[in-house]
């Protein structure tokens, strides 16, 4: 694998069920079998909300409007352009965006990511 | 370790050399050894440069600014705000910045990035 540009314009938008939450994996396990870390963008119109609770390793960097998570324990975390925030794997979290909302999302271990993604899909 | 949020306020700027680009490393393998990727932020003034050749793999997500790697087979990739470039682990390439810059970093593994800072702060 050499050095990768990685754009929203690369790659194809997936919705997530019938939600405004439109995913786009860029670097991912399928195609680039030696990357160490799963690379995308997300996009999520304002309002939108998921829950996040997977096996791995996730940084969300927020590039556009405004995310918020919340724990389990009920503490809210709101990232704004620039910022990130590091989701521990086996953490359980609410999620929404407060404004349409873009953001890169990088998971690690990236095997875990398409195990996970594909045993979600088929559910 | 739970969620975090992770901002440029947060932790402390380190200058590279004499050079105005500076790091500053947020979710690292001493604070967070159960974590499993590194999170940082760079910034630098435009027309700095950095070769970047490292055991691990880095995904650089521009947040403000122009950054642009030249690869050892001599393409070269630039990236704006919220456009990724991802660097392979035993890769070599040239790097600047086209104005002034701000990136996040996330590489991995952090054990190996670790390792080579407290390598490189060494030498």
């Amino acid at each position: 694998m050499n050095v990768q540009k990685i754009t929203t314009a690369d790659g194809s938008w997936t919705a997530v069920g019938d939600r405004r939450i439109y995913v786009n994996d860029l670097i991912d396990a399928a195609s680039w079998p030696d990357a160490k870390m799963t690379v995308g963008f997300a996009r999520l119109d304002k309002g939108e909300s998921m829950d996040i609770s997977f096996p791995y390793d996730e940084v969300l960097i927020v590039t556009k409007g405004s995310y918020t998570v919340r724990t389990v324990g009920g503490e809210t975390l709101t990232a704004g352009p620039g910022e990130a925030i590091y989701l521990p794997g086996g953490t359980s979290n609410a999620s929404w965006a407060e404004e349409d909302t873009e953001m890169v999302y990088v998971a690690n271990p990236p095997e875990v990511y398409a195990e996970h993604v594909a045993a979600s899909a088929g559910a």
